[in-house]
Parts: structure tokens; C-alpha cells; sequence
């Protein structure tokens, strides 16, 4: 993409409004901009990032067995009648009358709609297990929207909900959920630690958040320095004895955010304890029939005798994701982006854009990575170098490849890593053999 | 996918509630269920289409160089008020107070959040055009939703704008989108025939509708028959004049939608003149400055002189499109999905499900399948063979593979192409050459 045609508006100062650093550098290096309280457009660069991370979340729910659906944004309140939640949920429900007058609302979370529809089409247990999921906007009327993506009101999620005949087969598809959310954070180059968690008012007695560990997290968090030494990219377990493997293996260290923690009964000694700061990512909960009793989700089992079925849920936040990895991957000059979710791979900068012979190599270089299927964003614009440099280090790219009239002299051009800051300088046939290798 | 571990939930008889094939097909297919009145929840089989039909839609933008960005589905009702549109647009605004007593809605379209976003942060005529197009859920409180995704209440829709500096560019622009349009439906597998339209609430003076002819079409269309012998998947032109070129060849024909169709006035004579029946999929605009003057979205020009930017914008339904696909590819049987937008390539049945070596035969055949990258839905179910084939009619595959014991003993399968019906015998090795070629 050639910055000249693109729509990237970046900002030079910190916006006022904005209190963290995620907030900041998604407004600075022109991802999003706020619409109303808590409600953003995704421009260009942020919804790219966006892009990425829900299609590796897809590919892991994909990779765990769920099959994906897409429930509306807009729900009946019948649903949230029959289940007892209509009016528990309280004000951070935005709640609309349509043109007859009936009562609809914004969904938070879908496991009324999802029972609905499971009820409805599944009646015996041959068609168990199943585990429905779906990746879209959710509103909560926050009373205090803040931090940007971190807390807005209109927000993307992945929510899946799992049903089995047995609580013990629930708790395998919670298992399954569990290792598909330790690989879909390690996939994004993040190192999520599961907590034990309340339930709140999802319900159930089981329940792990993901907290990626980062200097600037909402919350404090204790864990067990075992942790720092785990490989989060498992394999993915073929049965359930290789599930339950894993989710022991991160279970059995010590970890808790502050509400589970208390300091008289944490097992855990000294030097082995590392407090620090998390920002939760993913919540995961086993409810057996809470919803399915009052909403009569049965199956037939074998017996031929009704059961209701066992279900859990399961969320990730998407588009809160962006600023998470954001916290967790920046310094002083902007975003460091993780390869995997980066907007674009390399950041191309001609030095020379008044120079012919310079601006002529950068269109041939561009043309060649773009045909060898990099992503490259390509600054062919008149600022000067300085201004250029500065804003590739603000958006974060992992790999900027700056062409000048100097190095050309010398057939060379410079290639720096934006994470490590190491630069090197090659010939255009290194630099090609080196990305498209 | 195998069938057994799918949700498929297909119905045998017609719904009564659905009064147009493509609403009655799309519920038999097990593609969508109605949450409330025009609101669908899309399961896996309809979400695939839906899926598809996007990429297409935003494979096209992305060549005719528009830039995808992504508003919220909630907007403050202040940008309405600046455009004079908030009292205008009625009832079928969905209008919401959220819980401070701020007035929202659930954005119907976009031009006023896009020009605002357009009017903050570009101010020279250097920075143009821009065209920024996104793909959201959108809703309109229609009084009376009918014809399941058809006329929903809550819809999927693609809403490009387009920003120039002069009338002329803005024209240049929208015939960029216009032709844009003309490869969009080609590739969806359907032949769209723009036709000059009314501009309603949109505005201005320059319309294209694109209808898709099919005999249960919304509305009657005029069309001279030269339309029938045009190519419409045109290569994408490099210049303004290829697209004007283009844009004249397919605006010289005669067609009309009943509403601005005369017969008096017809200047086409007798055997010439088509008559049918037409749906809307697409709709594009050009309005020049009937958001930018009153929302003050202007840019500085050459001569440092301050111009209201030139406008359009520019529709595709992509829910309805599902609809409409269904409404123009489906016969007696079922729905006959074109290629580029059906769910899965092949229907692989095994006929033989209680026969062992007829199950290891398919299990071998749907790994070689898979692992070619071919997309197949495996009826690995225990269903009678007559129940097998009438589903697969039913949602429409492009090719239906049958395994039985008895062609196994002559080391054939049988192939059917689900359109023309032909059917042919043949081994594993040729079947697979067939479709990995």
C-alpha cells in the first residue's frame, strides 16, 4: 500500500483525552477515532490488527472443534425473561423499543439467544457434543466508558457455548476451550497466565481468566514464578486425557488476580511469588444447567429419559485485544508489533522522494515485495526523513527498510528491526532473499 | 466437515411462515432461524455464503482502490442533526436513549459519520480522492419485515463514499464503482443490469440501481435484449476514460425499473424490449455536496481557496444478496449455488455407512479431499440413501459424490453436477484428478 493513497491520519502530540497507553498510541498512529463515549471507527491501520487477531481466534475455535454461526446484534427481551436475566442485568443493558413498541435490547452475550437456537434443532444425545460460536459487536452501557478499545461500550467478541449430555463431558469441552485460548494468545505473541476466577453473572463453579502480564495492566496479579519458564503453543491434544493434561500442568502453579488472592492463604513462598500487573483477555466458564433448566434445553439419552444439557461459555475479547497487545508490546517511541498481528510486515521509506534514480529503485522494490506477497506499506510521500522515521516507529511495523541516495551510491540499503532497533544494511537481492526465503 | 459433527438442521416440508423460495430454502437448508421479526441468526451453512459473498464484495473494492475502514453500529444522534436527516428519516430509524439519556441509533447508513470522520482529518485537495468503503450490520425498523433476509430488519451491508475534489472526479469515482459493481456480480455468478433510479433519502441527481433478473424478482423491469450478449465481467480499467468507456457501453441500453419506466416514452420498439422481473442488489449515488456543505466538510484547494468535497456513495446488500442468489440459482429440488459463493465445493455421501470397507473407502476419499484443499461437507451419517440425496439437492452443492458398495465392487464412484443433473461414473484416481487439476 502506497501511504500517499492511504487513509493514515497520525497525530504528533498525546491526545488529552486519552489516560494509557494503548488509547494513546491507537489515536496517535490513526487506528481508531472516537464516534460517542465508548464507541470507536476502526480506520484503516487498526482494522487491520482488528482482521488479524479474529481470524486467529477463528482458526483456533475452528482447530478445537467449534463451529462457527452469527447471532444478531439486536435481541428479543423474551429470551432474558425466560432465563431471569432481564432484569438483573441492570443499566449496562442498552434497552430499545422498536416502532411497535416491543421490547428489544443490544446484546452483552448470547447464552439466552444460543439456547434458543440449540433447543430449538437439537433433541437427542447422538448430536452431542456441540460448540457454537460466533465473533460480533456486543454493547454494554459502561457507565464510564475509558482506555480506548479497553473498556468502550461497542466491542468485538468471540463467544462460544459448548453443550454435553455428562458434566464430565462439559468439562472436556471446557478443557478444550481452555487449551484453544493458551495457543490463540501465544498465536497473537502473547504469554496469557490462567486464573482461577469469580463467575459474576455468567453463573457456574468453574472458571479461568487469561491475563496477559504487562507494566500497565488494570489489575494486580500474583503468580508462581513457574510460569515465566511455560510454553503457552501446545500442540493440540488429540483426546481428552491429552486436555486434561495440559490444563493440570497449568493449573497446578499458583495464580490469582487480587480478588482471589489473599495474602495469609497464598501457598506460594517468597522469592518463587512475582507480583505483577494483568490485563484479563479471556474468560472462560462451566455452568452446567443453569440455563438450560430454566429454558428447557433437553436432550433424550440413551435411556430414552430427558437430561437438560450441560453447557459452558466461553469469551474473548477481540477488539480489546488491540489495545492488550499494545500494552504489552510498545516503548517510548510507539507500538511494537507481533509479527503475527502487525498491520503490515515492512515499512518501506524512499529518503529520497525528490531524488528520480531513488524514487525509481523504491517503485521496483515495492513492486517486488508486493508481488512476492509481503505486506508492505510504502511511504512515497514528500515529508522528510526524519518525520518519516518517526511515524514508522509510532505505528510499529516489525521491519523498516529506508532507501536514501547515499546508500544507493553504495548499493545498499538499510533494514532495521523495530523491536530490537538492530540495523543492517544489504543489497536489495539480501533483502528480497531474506523476506521472501 | 463431516455431516455428524455439523449443525445442519434441515426441514423436510415447507415452512408456512415463508412466502418466497429463497426465504423457504434458506430455513430448509438449515442456513438461518429467526431470532425476532427480520432478525436471523445465521448458522454454519449460511454463514459460509454470507462469508464468501463478503470476500467477493471486498476483493472488488480493494481493486477499484476504495480503502475498508469499519464504523460502529450505535451513533450519536448529533451528526444526523448537522445533516438535517434526523427528523427526515421516520420511523425506520431505530432511535435509542442510552442510560446518561443521550439520544443514539442504530445506524441505518453512513454519510454523516463518514464525513465527519473525512472532514477532521483531511483538509487539501493533495489528500484526495479517498474512498472509503466498510462492511457492517446496519438496521432499519421496517414496518412490515417479509421475505426472510430479503427485507430484514437487521442486515449486512456494504457502504463505500467517495470524496473528490471537482464534479468531474467525483463522476470518475463513481464510475469506478459502477464497474466495480459490474465484476462484483459477475463473480458472484449472476448477471446484474444497472438501471438509471430514483435517489430517495440519499440525494442527488446521478443513480444506478443493479438488478439481478429472475422470475420471482420484487419488481418489474424493462431492458433492451442487447443487455443478454454483454459480458459483464469486464477487466478492470487503468484509467478515467476505460471506466467512462465502460460506464457508457452498459448505460446505452435502454433499462428501467416499473417506477421510471413509461411506455410512451420507451424508445424501444416491439421484440426489442424485455420485460421481467428484477432485484435490487445494489444501489450507488452520486450527490456532490449534500453532506459536505451543510457538515462543513471542505479542503483547501490549489489556489488555497477553501471547497466543499463532491460526494457519492455506493450500496451492496450483502445479507440480501444471499437471498438473491438463491432467488436467481435454485429449481424444484433446492438451491443450485454458483461456484465462487457455495458453502462447500463437493457432497460427499457414503451410501454405504454400515459397510466397512464402503466407510474406509469414503474415509480415505474425504482425507484426499481434504488434504488437496478441495472444501467438502461428508454425509457420514447412518440416514438411508434416498433421505441422503434429497438434503444434498435441497442445499445445493455444486457437485454431489455418491460412494456405494455396489459401484466400489467396479471401483467406481458416481458424480453429479448438481446444475445440469449429468451424472458420470468414475474411480477414485480420475475423481480426484478431476478436481485437483
Amino acid at each position: 500500500m502506497r501511504l500517499s493513497r492511504y487513509f493514515l491520519p497520525t497525530i504528533k502530540e498525546n491526545p488529552s483525552e486519552a489516560q494509557i497507553a494503548s488509547h494513546r498510541l491507537m489515536l496517535r498512529a490513526g487506528m481508531i477515532r472516537q464516534g460517542a463515549a465508548g464507541i470507536y471507527s476502526w480506520l484503516p491501520l487498526g482494522l487491520r490488527v482488528l482482521k488479524k487477531i479474529e481470524n486467529i481466534v477463528r482458526e483456533e475455535q475452528n482447530r478445537a472443534g467449534a463451529l462457527e454461526v452469527l447471532m444478531p446484534t439486536i435481541q428479543s427481551s423474551e429470551l432474558w425473561e425466560e432465563s431471569g436475566r432481564y432484569d438483573d442485568y441492570g443499566k449496562e443493558m442498552l434497552r430499545i423499543e422498536d416502532r411497535h413498541g416491543r421490547n428489544m435490547l443490544f446484546g452483552p452475550t448470547n447464552e439466552e439467544m444460543i439456547t434458543d437456537i440449540f433447543r430449538r434443532e437439537i433433541h437427542s444425545y447422538k448430536d452431542l457434543p456441540k460448540n457454537l460460536y460466533h465473533i460480533q459487536w456486543k454493547f454494554r452501557d459502561e457507565i464510564r466508558p475509558r482506555f480506548g478499545v479497553m473498556r468502550g461500550r461497542e466491542f468485538l467478541m468471540k463467544d462460544a457455548y459448548s453443550f454435553d449430555l455428562t458434566p464430565e463431558e462439559g468439562v472436556n469441552s471446557y478443557n478444550a476451550m481452555f487449551v484453544a485460548y493458551l495457543r490463540t494468545f501465544a498465536r497473537l505473541g502473547l504469554k496469557a497466565i490462567p486464573m482461577r476466577a469469580d463467575t459474576g453473572p455468567i453463573g457456574g463453579d468453574l472458571s479461568h481468566e487469561f491475563l496477559v502480564i504487562a507494566e500497565t495492566g488494570e489489575s494486580e496479579v500474583f503468580f508462581h514464578k513457574d510460569f515465566e519458564g511455560m510454553e503457552s503453543l501446545v500442540d493440540f491434544p488429540a483426546d481428552a486425557e491429552g486436555l486434561q493434561a495440559i490444563v493440570n500442568e497449568w493449573t497446578t502453579p499458583y495464580a490469582a488476580t487480587e480478588e482471589m488472592h489473599s495474602e495469609d492463604d497464598c501457598p506460594v513462598e517468597g522469592n518463587n511469588l512475582i507480583r505483577g500487573r494483568g490485563i484479563e483477555v479471556g474468560h472462560i466458564f462451566f455452568f452446567g444447567d443453569k440455563y438450560s433448566k430454566p429454558m428447557k434445553a433437553s436432550v433424550q439419552g440413551p435411556e430414552g429419559e430427558m437430561l437438560n444439557v450441560q453447557m459452558g461459555s466461553y469469551g474473548v475479547g477481540v477488539s480489546r485485544l488491540v489495545g492488550g497487545i499494545i500494552e504489552a508490546c510498545h516503548d517510548e517511541n510507539g507500538i511494537v508489533w507481533p509479527e503475527a498481528v502487525a498491520p503490515f510486515k515492512i515499512g518501506l521509506m524512499n529518503l529520497g522522494a525528490k531524488n528520480e534514480e531513488c524514487t525509481a529503485f523504491c517503485d521496483v522494490l515495492y513492486a517486488e515485495l508486493e508481488e512476492a506477497g509481503i505486506e508492505v506499506l510504502f511511504d512515497d510521500t514528500k515529508d522528510g526523513a526524519g518525520a518519516k522515521f518517526k511515524n514508522m516507529d509510532l505505528i510499529g511495523l516489525p521491519w523498516q527498510v529506508a532507501v536514501g541516495p547515499r546508500g544507493l551510491k553504495n548499493g545498499v540499503v538499510e533494514l532495521k528491526n523495530r523491536k530490537t532497533g538492530e540495523k543492517e544494511e544489504l543489497t536489495k537481492e539480501a533483502l528480497l532473499a531474506k523476506f521472501t526465503a
